[in-house]
């Protein structure tokens, strides 16, 4: 995804935490890969919907109960674009917006933009490397409301960006509805993204989210007031945003940075910084942390540090 | 709406910014209007309805695959409250609460009391106004499941007054199911009210909010313990409460206060302060301002003051 | 429910609260019932079915509208777990997980599990003794999606039990969306429970919730980082846990402890203790209180105390 | 209805069976009843939706599995002809064709209408007394699709009146599609219509039916060649159709004539006479019979003359 | 099933061509077998079962598009009654017929009658042995809306008898409309039933049909007037009626009888003899024949006759 | 269609009929089109579909309430087999054939097979020119199940041919439900079809039916016995079948032939001529006839004839 907000929000390509960033979990040697998942590479897309299909074909075996949803959503598709596809269809539609509809508009965006495939893949792939509860790829495809809200937000985006407005709107609204993930179509939202949880989710028109970010719920990037223009946050690659972080304005979160659960953030807060706290208040960061927050998904790591702080 | 908390919470209706607020946003001699919109004129909600069909049909000859979505929602319809009751009828409805049954309340509820439909109107003025992002009337009668949620909530009132609780209830619990927003059927809410993203809002038995709030998502309400009566806030005209904000027991937020995001709030708040922080604290105001915080959505314009405060 | 985490979690069984917690509203002399609801006694049962047959009855003759509804959903039903299991059903289907299969499950789970039929008999005790607003028992049992979500999270933690882990989270993921309460099913939640408003709960897998705790919205009980392991809060009996309360890591939270509302807890709470403010502080509690207040529901005692703390 | 095919389709109204033909089947004295029903009278729509509420409370009682289907359908509703407008408005219902939108539609034309009205109450009275597997009168309100299908049909042949054509043909779709009864819009029926099991029935776009007509299943009146016009058949009043008959063309079925069962017609019939067989021949009737066979019911009174014809 | 209508309409068991009818199509030895399927035999249910499980796999494997409805129907059930009444639950409903409501009483129906199950697997045998077009049980179970009409009248001809009378109508009346079969619920019917294709069948009140009978489409057994009491035909065992024959009236179609399509038949037609025409008559029979012709299907064997005869 | 059946049953294309049959309605020069539709031409396919988006915008001008609906199903889509696709799949989809997965099938074999789309414009523009009720292109597309039913089994007959059997047999069974029309996937049907009424026709699995045959409701093309193998009829072109025909047998129907409603063929009928009753006699027919019984739609110019004979 293409930052428009310069340097300090994007992480260093050389940094040795980027050899290993989102490297498929049973990676061994995934230090050689310089930058990983390659932009719009197939590789990963065919890999990771063979693993899709094998936990689906798996579960389908061991659970007779849900082998129908499993056939439906995935062992009865050619792809992982259709059965994405589907799955947001049925999931979405409503009795005036039909599962149709809905299902060519994505069968025909996710065709039409292999970036928003890749997208969708490298999101997989951060949810299975980050998050301890998540019990596979499929799990992450079919039961994820984060993932399938990021998904849906990235067509809606590509309509947006079509001037297709009233059509992203109604995605959107659709979204806020069934998910609770609230996503205005225009804002830029990088890859590698997890939302988890992420009920209660807000993210302004304005807003920029970079690559590898972790966002849990309750998250607001929010504006101010009612001027219109360029009023929400800026959000650097790697950054971890704790549950019911609220980032107001115009501000830029840096690369590697880390906001605590429950901060209230009205400023900028520097690359690999930490803030925490209502109002929020820098409280430095390890320099020599070799693994982006939004990655390592330590959210706490700072509790030290913060009664150090307040006390 | 008539407050009961008495005159703090109303605002001073000779005050110079009551002379625009909510005024139709092209609008242009509006400071000859002493008190707009008018209670239960009809006049705003024809202009408001033709707009909002004008857009429809400018949506639905740009944009065919949401033509039968549009015509469905609000261009078959005779009026504004025919196609909020068919529009919330197809929201609310579930397996065992068919949408024809909704329909006939809405319809009904609608028909027989103006101040409910005026409401609406008012409403609707607000989000275009103050929402940045609100591309429309249209928009908003369709997709701002605050709204929606409000209007329900309005109908719902309406029969809790007529002691058909149990209906008024189940109301109330589809809303929240559905919108993620949940508002007693007893809480008396004006009119020109904003819930914006409204994911999460919720609002007690005996809370009262006055005319031209504006309430952003995660917004509480809330009582305190468990004994019966009067206890939740009362939120005064014009008030702006930010993302995230947590208001408890029988307090008052007077007219044109504005509680920050993310603020614990167990005090009251006088007109025209802002209250910050968890808990929160009071840091004043500027007494010049002519524009509601309800109103202007200023969020931020506290962060000078705060951090003053704070350091 | 076993709490795995020792004695200081777990409230006195001799202390004299528990002589009269969730004893039926109308008993009178609960006091000589030394320990409340008996587990997995079927009498508390077949008087709270009665008595929302009763309710039902009663609403379905005043209200005609609401009366296939309440038919629907109660009055059809020879039993609760049957009712519940209905309702569930309906409310947690989609088009690709079909109502008839729903049901099944959880008529069977139901029926092989008394211990989760008394954990609801509790749970609707509960909510009706603790909360103000809570209209009946029938109130409870058909509209209020905190006790629904739990209903479901107990059968998905059978499931989970019985290593049928793509079916439980399966189960989860529709929770998370019809219900916007998120809880991994391998959280072990106790009876009594009170899932306040319940927009936005998220509890994590290795959570422990104990007994009569109740938590209101947007509390979440996260985890830390993405080390897999015992890495989630524990919660002792009688807690109550305030509106947007976040408290991560492998934390005690003492029996009897209150957590105010929009606290960041990432530190232990000991019994009785009260946790605010962000990150929270402890600002001790009345040792001679009687009731705990998972159970009185006092959320604002405190704020006295905090005052006195903080200036 | 007015016939438009003159006098011999017309029963003789000073004829003894007028005067006890579809009385009311408790009616004792209905011999001084000249003309019974009186052309929209309300008299008996009141009796009659007095029967039905009574008919569903009973049942509803007696079986619980149906209650909530009762309430729906009959209990909840003011009268006859919004219980009427609800269960065809959700049994004709598609995705693309929302129930409240026929509602709508059916509420405002049964409002329009009253002789719609008087006409369906007249259909109920004739199942009542003509079929004796006719349970009550809710039984033939909620469950015979002949009785549905004639009450939609009519509701289909005031928007093709009021040049609705595309509105009207939807209609007949829907009726052919879920009932399998398949009536021209434009087709003018009278009033004392049962349409018996009804499956396959096809009555074409010029036919007109009288009044106290019964039709069997796999009755067609149909047309012949593809030249416009007047081109189907006319039935007199009174007239009795057998199962599988075919008619064709523009013939007339006088007044009190006999159609046998599985009979092709392609000849007019006179009053009171009998056609029977394929192709149909006259087999004259029994001129001092004072029951008109449409009410009778009497379709193998022939059986000895036709033997004697045949040997 | 006991016919009440006397020994001529009972086929001869110690006749040879009992030997063989019905026998499992792949069974060599099925002569030595005296009356096949052996009442209420649980064995033939769990070959039957078998095998639809085996055929469910084997397309559910080749089709994947179909495999989610096979495991939906089929393979996530643990019996046959179960998938049975699934599959009628969710063909059946309606919006105000809820699925789980109808499959739970098909669920209690089924277990509490071991015959209708008995009845049930010999109707599926029948088809498999009798129609050259069934491409197996799964098949007939999954698409015969003649085979699943005649289930669900089972089900209704149980309640009837416990004098469930508005449930049994209201079940009938689904029946009608979904699968256009009209089967009184007080008819009684045999096992063995072949309904082939079977849009338009319609069974009278009082028609009792044998066992082993093979009922083409559009046949009517129908009553005359509207007299009540025993008025509908009393059709044998190994009766065939061809498509469009109409048999009106309480008249003895004799065992192994043959009705030719679109006959009209008003008389008793006697055992092993055929009736064609309309009005019928009788055109002998090969009493010579082993094979009784509900089970043979031959429809045509007496075109040569017929031509004798007429010419 | 290649008729296996061999010449007379094939339509002399030299004949003059041919060159002005099927031709547009408006087209006045038609004769010199030597043979129309031309076999897989586009250019009736974009003619009819522009003729159909005409009609189905008047239709949503005049009549708001279908609006929603004509968007839904032909103005927001892009070609007349995306608009056949959606609608079969929102009119056949059920609880466990999800409408997307239909709607992909439709898609993809339109996509794939040109003569299947040519064999549906040319059915429009048989229904168009043969039935003086149809309304328009829009009106048959959208309401006449014949056309619907026979659409789908072109599908259903593509995948039989590509032994995708189950698959076929759902699709019949779907269609046999939905629309009362049965016909077996295997069965061959040609192009320029009227299926009129549709109701209850059934056709066999060996049937055979040729280029320009109109057929009316009831009409069965039927197996005799149960023997494996060809035995279903073989219908020429131009052929004309009246209500409620019933063809037994592999007999062959010749080229413009003509079947008298309520027919019971057993026998041949050689070209152009006409046979009727039951049993069906031949009455011959005008040689001289320049137009087809099957585009004529004429049923009843053999009552003269019949009379004669008869008499």
């Amino acid at each position: 995804m293409a930052m428009t907000a310069g340097q300090p929000l994007r992480a260093d390509p050389t940094h040795p935490q980027w050899a290993r960033r989102s490297s498929p979990p049973a990676a061994l040697d995934a230090g050689v890969v310089p930058s990983y998942p390659p932009p719009e590479s197939d590789g990963d897309e065919s890999w990771v919907w063979s693993q899709i299909k094998a936990e689906a074909r798996r579960d389908a075996e061991a659970e007779p109960a849900l082998a129908s949803f499993l056939y439906a959503t995935v062992l009865s598709h050619p792809s992982l674009d259709r059965s994405l596809a589907f799955h947001l269809a049925n999931k979405l539609c409503s009795s005036t917006l039909l599962s149709t509809l809905l299902y060519d508009l994505f069968v025909a965006s996710l065709a039409a933009h292999p970036s928003v495939r890749a997208a969708a893949v490298a999101d997989l792939l951060a949810a299975r490397s980050r998050d301890p509860a998540c019990a596979g790829f499929a799990h992450c495809l079919l039961n994820y409301k984060g993932f399938l809200a990021v998904q849906a937000h990235r067509v809606a985006h590509v309509l947006w960006a079509q001037s297709r407005r009233a059509l992203a709107l109604a995605l959107q609204s659709r979204v806020a509805e069934v998910f609770a993930v609230d996503i205005h179509p225009a804002a830029a939202i990088g890859k590698g993204i997890l939302l988890d949880h992420a009920t209660g989710v807000v993210i302004g028109e304005t807003a920029v989210v970079g690559d590898n970010v972790s966002i849990l719920h309750h998250v607001t990037l929010g504006g101010t007031g009612k001027a219109v223009g360029d009023r929400h946050p800026k959000i650097g690659d790697g950054v971890l945003i704790g549950a019911g972080a609220t980032i107001l304005g115009n501000v830029r979160i840096g690369a590697g940075a880390k906001v605590g659960a429950g901060s209230v953030v009205l400023i900028d807060v520097p690359p690999r910084n930490t803030a925490v706290g209502n109002p929020a208040r820098l409280i430095g960061g390890k320099k020599g942390e070799d693994v982006m927050p939004g990655e390592s998904m330590d959210h706490t790591s700072f509790i030290q540090q913060w009664s150090d702080y307040i006390i």
